[in-house]
C-alpha cells in the first residue's frame, strides 16, 4: 500500500492554500496596555502634530539666533534676561531683541525666540545678564512643530503587528485605544486510537497527546486563538463528526493525523468532505513533514499535520502560521535567525528541503550549531533544540563548517 | 551646570546591579496551555519511560529478525502471519519463529518480535503467508523503550523558559501542570511637570506620556507585570513619596525621569533615598541613554530611565530586562538578530557603544540596514525602525557596506 501522492514545493504549497483565504475582518478595540503584538485593523493616521510646539532639547537659554552671531570666547554677545519657560506650561513671556529666557530640556520656546543656546556656552554675569562664548543658528537644539510626526500623517498600516515603542508612538498622539484584528479561532483535533489525554494514566500500547500541545502554543505565537477538540478515533466516521463540529465555531482546523499510512488516508477523505474546495495539497517536498494536507472548506483553512510530533511542529510553522496571519491581515514577520556554524554534515537531496533541529554550542568566540538527530517520533528531539537549520531545494545536503543560518524557536 | 558623573560599561553597569538581585523564589503552577514563555521554577525529571513500550515507526510487520537473515527478491523468507498488533492496546498474541503480525505506525510490538519489516519489502501471498525480500536488524523500525527520554532524566532546568515544544513534551510524559517563576511586579512611574497622561486633551507646553506605554511592554516582553503608577511632577517630595509608594508593593521601579538636568539631579536624590545600598550607576559608556541610573533598595531593583523615549527604550532593554530575568531566575535568552549590509556610514567613538535604529531595506537578494537618524526624543524614530545595529566599546563608527547583525525588536 504505497501513498500515491503528488508533492509540490512548500512554496506552491502555501501558494495554493492562499488563494482561497483572505482576511477575516472581524476586529475589536483595546486599551493601549492590552494591544502589545495584536495587529492592527485599520490604518492610522496622526490626530495632531509631534511635538505640538516647539521644544528645547537641552538646557539653557532661548534667544534669536541673530543676536550670537559672531560670538566667541573672547567676544561674547550680551544678552539680557527677560524670564523662564516654565515646564508644562506655554510661557507668557517674549524674547525680544537682545534678550534670552532661562529654559530646559523639554520646555516650550518662547514666543519671539528662534533657538536656543546650550548652558555650556554661555556664563551668568550678574542676576539679569549673561554672555554667550559661542553661535547658534535658527532653530538650533530645537525639535520644530511636527517633527517627529505631522497631523494626518500615516503612523503605521493596517496588518502592523505593535511592538513596544509603537504603543508609545501611538501614546504620544493620544490614540489611547486601538482597533485591532480579532483572533482567529484554530480548532485543533488530534487522532489515532494509540493517543490518550495526557492527565490521566495511560494502558501499555497508549501514548499521551503531544500534538495537540504544541500545536495550540504555535497557534498563540502566530496570534490565534487554540481551541483544543480533543482526541478522535481512528473511525472515518467519528473522525469526520467531530471535525465538522470543531470547524462550526471556528475558523480554522489542524488535525494531527494518524501515523499509520491508512490512519492518514482516511484523515484525507475526511478531510476532503468537509466541504469546497477541499483538499488543495498532499504531500509536501520537506523532510520531517512530507504527508502533510492542505484544504480549505470555503475561506477555513484545514490542515491535516502529520502525526510524529517533530512532523506536526515543523508543518504547523511552515503552514498553520502563515494561514493564520492571512486571516488576521497580518504583515510578514521578520524571519529571526542567528549565524552559527555547522558542526556536523547534514544530507539531504535536490528537490526536497530540510529541516534539521540544531543546538547552540559556544566554542570560543564562535557559535556552532549542532545537529541534533533522532527520529521525527521524538519530541524531545526538538526539546533539545534550540532552531532549525534549512537545507534549501537545491542543495544536496550541508557540510561540516558552513556558515547557516539557524530559525530560532 | 555640567553633569558630574561617571560613566561606566553597560557590562560594568548590569554587573554592579546584579551583585544585589537574586530570584524572587515565588512561584505559581500552571496549565500546560497557560505557560507558554513562562520560567521554570523548579527543575523537571521525566516520571516516565518515553515510549513506555517498543514502537514501530513504519507500517508492516513485526517479526523476529533472525528470520530475515539473507532474505533477498531470488530468495525470499516465507513467514507465517500469526495475527495483527492493535492500535492503542498491548497485543496479546507472540511472534514465534518463523511468524510475523501486521502492525502500523505507532503500535506496540507483539512479544517475541525484536523488529519490523517494512510493508514495501513484502508480498502477500495468500491469507496465512508473506514473503519478506530484504532483512532487517534487530532493532529496525523500532523506538526502544525510552529512547526519547528514560525515567529520571532532567527534562528541564529550573530557569528554561518553556517553548511549544516543550509544552508537548512535558505532556508526552503526563505532566501536566507546570510550577513556574511568578512574574516580578514591576513598578512604573513618569516624571516631568511636563508629561500628561495620553488620554486627555494637553495645554500647550505639556507632551502626552509615552514612556509609561513602552516601559511597560518591555517589561511584559521580559516575562514581568508591569504597574503603570501614574505621573509625578518635578518636585522632589511628591515625587519621593510616589516612588516610596509604588515600591511597596512591587519587585522593581522604573523611574522615567524628567529630560533635564536638574530634574535628572532630583531623580538621583530620590532613587538614593529609597534605601541602601542606593545608587550603584550613574551614566553609562552608550548613546543614546547615558544618564541612565541603576540602584538598588534591598535586593529590590530601582531604574532612573532618560526621559527622552528613544534612550528611556534603549535603556530599558539593555538594563530592565535583565534584571528582570535575574529576578525570574531565568537563563539568557538567545540573542535575536538578522544579518543585513549597513546603508550608510555611523559615526561612534571608541569607549562608547552606540545603538543605532535602522530599518530593513530588500535590495534584489541582499537586505540592507538603512540608518534611521533622527533625535532621541522622537519616538517614531523607533516607531519607523526595524531592530537597531550596535556599535561596540571599541570602534569608531561602522562603514557603509558592513556586514552588520540587526537587533530586532
Amino acid at each position: 500500500m504505497p501513498e500515491l501522492f503528488q508533492v509540490v514545493t512548500i512554496a506552491e504549497a502555501n501558494a495554493r492554500l492562499a488563494q482561497h483565504l483572505a482576511p477575516l475582518g472581524r476586529s475589536e478595540t483595546l486599551a493601549l496596555h492590552e494591544a502589545l503584538d495584536r495587529v492592527l485593523a485599520e490604518d492610522l493616521h496622526a490626530p495632531v502634530d509631534l511635538p505640538a510646539f516647539p521644544r528645547s532639547t537641552v538646557d539653557g537659554f532661548a534667544v534669536r539666533a541673530a543676536d550670537t552671531y559672531g560670538a566667541s570666547e573672547g567676544l561674547p554677545a550680551y544678552l539680557t534676561l527677560c524670564g523662564e519657560a516654565p515646564m508644562g506650561r506655554a510661557p507668557t513671556i517674549t524674547v525680544g531683541g537682545g534678550q534670552a529666557a532661562l529654559i530646559h530640556t523639554g520646555g516650550m520656546l518662547p514666543a519671539g525666540s528662534d533657538s536656543v543656546v546650550m548652558v555650556e556656552y554661555t556664563q551668568r554675569l550678574d542676576a539679569t545678564t549673561i554672555e554667550v562664548v559661542r553661535p547658534v543658528a535658527v532653530g538650533e537644539n530645537v525639535i520644530p512643530v511636527g517633527e517627529d510626526v505631522r497631523q494626518g500623517d500615516l503612523l503605521f498600516s493596517r496588518g502592523h503587528r505593535l511592538r513596544p515603542q509603537d504603543l508609545g508612538g501611538l501614546a504620544g498622539v493620544g490614540i489611547t485605544r486601538v482597533p485591532v484584528a480579532a483572533r482567529p479561532r484554530v480548532a485543533i483535533l488530534a487522532s489515532g486510537d494509540e493517543v490518550a489525554p495526557p492527565d490521566a494514566p495511560v494502558a501499555p500500547g497508549q501514548v499521551r497527546d503531544v500534538n495537540t500541545y504544541t500545536i495550540a502554543a504555535l497557534v498563540r505565537r502566530a496570534g490565534g486563538e487554540p481551541l483544543p477538540r480533543g482526541i478522535a478515533p481512528d473511525d472515518a466516521a467519528t473522525l469526520g463528526a467531530m471535525a465538522r463540529a470543531a470547524l462550526e465555531d471556528a475558523d480554522a482546523l489542524v488535525i494531527a493525523a494518524g501515523s499509520s499510512v491508512s490512519a492518514r488516508d482516511m484523515t484525507v477523505g475526511v478531510i476532503g468532505a468537509l466541504g469546497a474546495p477541499g483538499v488543495l495539497v498532499h504531500g509536501v517536498a520537506i523532510q520531517p513533514g512530507k504527508p502533510t494536507i492542505l484544504a480549505a472548506a470555503g475561506q477555513r483553512p484545514v490542515f491535516g499535520l502529520p502525526g510524529n510530533p517533530v512532523s506536526a511542529m515543523i508543518a504547523s510553522g511552515l503552514f498553520v502560521a502563515p494561514a493564520i496571519r492571512q486571516l488576521l491581515g497580518a504583515a510578514a514577520p521578520p524571519v529571526i535567525t542567528r549565524r552559527a556554524r555547522l558542526a556536523r554534515n547534514v544530507p539531504s537531496r535536490t528537490g526536497r528541503e530540510d529541516f534539521v533541529p540544531v543546538r547552540f554550542e559556544q566554542r570560543g568566540a564562535e557559535v556552532w550549531a549542532d545537529p541534533v538527530f533522532g527520529k521525527s517520533n521524538l519530541i524531545y528531539t526538538l526539546a533539545r533544540a534550540d532552531g532549525l537549520v534549512h537545507v534549501p531545494l537545491d542543495l544536496s545536503g550541508l557540510y561540516a563548517g558552513d556558515e547557516v543560518e539557524v530559525h530560532l524557536f
